[in-house]
C-alpha cells in the first residue's frame, strides 16, 4: 500500500470517531484505504498479528454506530474500493467493489433501463458495502425488498485474513445460507469487499399521490386498509404534523390546516396497472376520511409530492439543534396504538417528537428533536427511546427495522431472543470471527473492553 | 404419547426406508407421530440419551433423500402436527404446525382472497415443514420467491431437545439471520414444529399462454428475451418434445408436428396489467419464431394449457419403469448451451431424457427415463447426472435449484465452496446440532456411518 492510503493525525481521528450515530464516540489510531480485496486481507492479517481491533467503514451514514471504532484501532475504509468489475445485462447482474455509492450503481445502468432497487435515504452517498452490512431498506422496500434480496454473492475477508466467496452470479449456493448471515451482519463477521448484485428493471410508469388526514389514527387506519386490500404499492410513507410544519417552515409546503398526518403513496408497473392501483388506494384514503388528495400528473409534480418525505428530517434539523432518529417495527395493524404510545412517551419525557416513516412495512421512525446541551435531555431521550422499543416488542414487533443493532441496541437483542437462540447468535459470530478484533462491541458484546466503553458513555447518559 | 403414536413392524420399516428418492434406502427402527412441539422435544431427548439417530419426515415427497433414515433409528413424522394455531387476516399471517399440507393452507384462506404462495408440484400432499426444510419453490417462484420469503418465524426443537423460537409474526428479528439458516437446512439443524407464514393475496386476474417452437434453442432464446424484457411473468416453464410426446400419448395433447419445445407463460395482476404483460411476451415468442401460440380465454382453457406441465412427469412414468428427475441451476442466458449438453450427455450414456422445468429461473429438471433392471443402467444414470451437474457449475450455476442436497448431492457441495466456506458450513451444523444424531449424513457427512452407508449403496452404483 502507498503512503496516501494511510490517514492519521488529530483531524482524522476526530472525523472518524463515529458515524451518523452520535451518542458514543471513540477515535481510531489510523484510517487505511485499501484498493483491493488482497490489501484488505493484508491489513486484517496485520491487525490480527498485532492484536489491534479493526472497524470497516463505508460512507459513515449508519445510525446505530456500526462504523464507530468502539475499541479504537484501525478503521478500514472502503472509500477506494469503488471499481465496477463486470456487468451482465442479459442476466441483469453486476459485480462491483463495495465502496461504490448506491446511487452510482443506478447511474451506470439506468441507460439500459435498470436500477439498484434498495433505496435508503442516504443512497446518494451510502455505499454498497454499507447497505450490505446493514441490510438496508428504503421507501420502496415495501414492494422490492431489502438489500439481501438484491445480493447474489459476496467476496469477503474473514477475521483471520482468509478471502472467501459466498454465493456468486447465480445466487446463494446450496447448503446452509451463509449469504443471508453475512448480509445484515453489520461488518462483524468480516469485511465484504466485492458483491454480485441484482439489477432491477426501472418500472415503465410511476404514479404518486399524497393524502392528508385529520388525525394520525385515521391515516393509520387507511394504511391498515391498504395493506388489507392486497394492492401492493411501491411505497407507502407517513409524515405527521410536526414533520409537515417543519417542511412548511423550511420549504413552503402547503396542506390543509386541519391536517394531522399525510400519506405518500406510490404505485408502479405498466401505465394501466399503476393508474388502476393508485386509483384504488386513493379511494381507500377517501373512505378513511382523507381531507385532501393530490395526484401527480407530471414528473415535476411527483417530485413535489415527495418533498415532505425526502426533506422532512433535514427540515427538523432547522428547528432543534439535535435530532435523533429511532427505528422499530410493528405489525402494520398496530400503527394507531403504537403512534399514540410514541406521543405519550415523548410528552411524559418533555421531548418534541416527529414521525416520518415506512408505514406500509410498519417500520417506525420517531424523531426526537431537542438541545443536547440542556441538562438531563440526553438521559430523557435515551429513556424515551427504550420505552418505545419495549412497546414495539410488546406489540409483536422488533427493536430495529433497518438501522441495525450497532452499539446503540446491543442491550435490546436479548429481549427478543430466548437463551438458546441468544447462544446461537454468539456462536455464529465466533465461527466467522474467533477473536474479538473484528468490529468489536457491535451486535453482540464480544470483548472485555465493550463494557468499559459502554460505562464510559452510557454511564453518563443513563 | 399414546400407543397409536408409535409405528413399528416390517411393513412400516419398508414404507419409511426412503422418501421419493430411490437410490439409497435404509429402514428405521420405528416411526413416531408426535402431536405437539413438547412431544417432539421429549422424543429428541430420548434419542439423545439413547444415542439413537432421528430423521424428521413430512409427506416423504423429497427427491434428494432428506427424509431417508440413513443410519436407521427413529423417524419423527409430522403427520399428526396439523393444527392451525392462529390466523391474522389483517396482517396476512398464520401460525400453524408444520405437518399441515401446503395446499390445505390455501384451501383454508382462499375464501378471504389469500393463498400460500410456494407451489411445489407436490403441494397437494407435501407439508409446510417439508417446504421449509427444502426451501421449496415451484412454477410461480419466478415472481413470488421461494419458501424463505414466505416464512416469518419458526418454533423448533434443537438436537438436544431445547425448544427455541426464531423470528415470529413480524419476521426475522435483528442480529444474525438464523431464520434463513433454518429454512432450507433440510432438517439437519433441528425439527421445525410450528411456523408463522405469510399469506399472499390471490391475483385479481391470471392470463396464460403456450408457445410452440421448432427447436429448443429457439425456445431458450425466447426465454432469454423475456428475461431481458423486464416484464416479470408469474410463471415461465419449458417442456421439450419428449415430454410433449409422452403427454400426447397419455392425455391426447395436441401440438404442431414440427414442435420441439413448448413454453408455458403466465402473467397475473389486474385484468389490464396481466393482459398487457401477456401480450408483450407473446409478441416476443412470435419474434423468436414460435410456430403456434395459444392464449387461454377461460379458466378451463387455462387448465388445459397447464396439462403438459402438470402431467408431464406422470406421463413419462408410463413410458419407462424408472424416472429420475435431476435438478440444477444456470443463468437463464445459458439455457441453449446447457440443454445441448443435456442431450449430448444422455445420448452418450444411452439414456432417454426429457426436460420439463422452470425456464425463467434457469432451474433445469432433466428427467432420465430407463429400466433400472437393465444391467449398467443405474451406473450410467448416476454418471450422466454428475456430468450435467458439473456443467451447471462450469456455466456459473449451482448443483441444486430446489430439490436440495439430501444424501444425493453431498459429494457435490465441496465443488461449490472454497475450503474456508466449507469449514463454515460444517461449523454451522455443529452449533445447532453438536452431535451426529439429527438427520445424519444429509447436506454434510457428519458421522462415521455416513461413509459406510454410501459405500453400501453407491459402491454398487459407481
Amino acid at each position: 500500500m502507498r503512503d496516501d492510503q494511510v490517514l492519521s493525525g488529530a483531524a482524522v481521528r476526530k472525523v472518524y470517531e463515529t458515524d451518523a450515530y452520535t451518542v458514543d464516540r471513540n477515535p481510531p489510531l489510523a484510517v487505511v484505504l485499501p484498493e483491493t480485496t488482497e490489501e484488505v486481507s493484508a491489513i486484517v492479517q496485520w491487525c490480527r498479528e498485532s492484536r489491534v481491533p479493526f472497524t470497516p467503514r463505508g460512507a459513515g451514514t449508519g445510525l446505530s454506530g456500526g462504523a464507530m471504532p468502539a475499541l479504537g484501532g484501525i478503521v478500514i475504509s472502503t472509500k477506494k474500493l469503488t471499481k465496477l468489475l463486470s456487468t451482465d445485462l442479459e442476466n441483469r447482474t453486476m459485480l462491483a467493489q463495495t465502496g461504490i455509492a448506491n446511487l452510482r450503481i443506478t447511474r451506470m445502468v439506468e441507460g439500459d433501463g435498470l436500477h439498484f432497487a434498495p433505496d435508503p435515504s442516504s443512497q446518494s452517498v451510502s455505499t454498497l458495502g454499507g447497505n450490505i452490512a446493514m441490510n438496508s431498506g428504503g421507501p420502496h422496500t415495501l414492494k422490492y425488498g431489502v438489500t439481501v434480496q438484491h445480493v447474489l454473492g459476496v467476496r469477503m475477508v474473514l477475521s483471520h485474513g482468509e478471502i472467501v466467496q459466498i454465493g456468486g452470479r447465480c445466487g446463494e449456493p446450496p447448503g446452509y445460507d451463509l449469504l443471508s448471515l453475512v448480509v445484515g451482519s453489520e461488518g462483524t463477521l468480516g469485511i465484504v469487499t466485492e458483491a454480485w448484485i441484482v439489477l432491477t428493471p426501472i418500472p415503465e410508469a410511476i404514479q404518486t399521490a399524497t393524502a392528508c388526514f385529520p388525525s394520525v389514527r385515521e391515516a393509520s387506519q387507511a394504511v391498515a386498509e391498504i395493506v388489507k386490500s392486497g394492492v401492493l404499492p411501491a411505497a407507502l410513507e407517513m409524515m405527521d404534523r410536526a414533520v409537515l410544519d417543519a417542511v412548511q417552515a423550511a420549504f413552503g409546503l402547503e396542506f390543509p390546516s386541519a391536517t394531522q398526518a399525510m400519506l405518500l403513496i406510490e404505485c408502479d408497473g405498466s401505465p394501466g396497472q399503476s393508474s388502476d392501483d393508485l386509483h384504488q388506494l386513493v379511494e381507500i384514503c377517501k373512505k378513511s376520511r382523507a381531507i385532501e388528495v393530490k395526484v401527480a400528473r407530471t414528473a415535476d409534480e411527483r417530485m413535489k409530492l415527495w418533498t415532505a418525505r425526502k426533506k422532512g428530517v433535514g427540515a427538523l434539523g432547522r428547528i432543534a439543534p439535535t435530532v435523533v432518529t429511532h427505528d422499530g417495527v410493528i405489525p402494520p395493524s398496530k400503527l394507531p396504538e403504537m403512534l399514540e404510545e410514541v406521543y405519550r412517551v415523548a410528552e411524559e419525557h418533555g421531548i418534541a417528537v416527529a414521525n416520518i416513516f415506512h408505514a406500509g412495512d410498519g417500520n417506525l421512525h420517531p424523531i426526537f428533536c431537542f438541545d443536547e446541551r440542556e441538562p438531563g435531555k440526553v438521559d430523557a431521550v435515551v429513556k424515551a427511546g427504550e420505552e418505545i422499543i419495549r412497546k414495539c416488542i410488546e406489540l409483536g414487533g422488533s427493536v430495529t427495522g433497518e438501522h441495525g443493532i450497532g452499539v446503540e441496541k446491543v442491550d435490546f437483542l436479548p429481549l427478543m431472543y430466548d437463551e438458546a437462540s441468544m447462544a446461537l447468535q454468539g456462536e455464529i459470530r465466533t465461527i466467522f470471527a474467533s477473536d474479538d478484533l473484528c468490529n468489536p462491541c457491535k451486535v453482540i458484546p464480544n470483548a472485555k473492553g465493550c463494557i468499559e466503553h459502554k460505562v464510559r458513555w452510557r454511564g453518563v447518559a443513563t
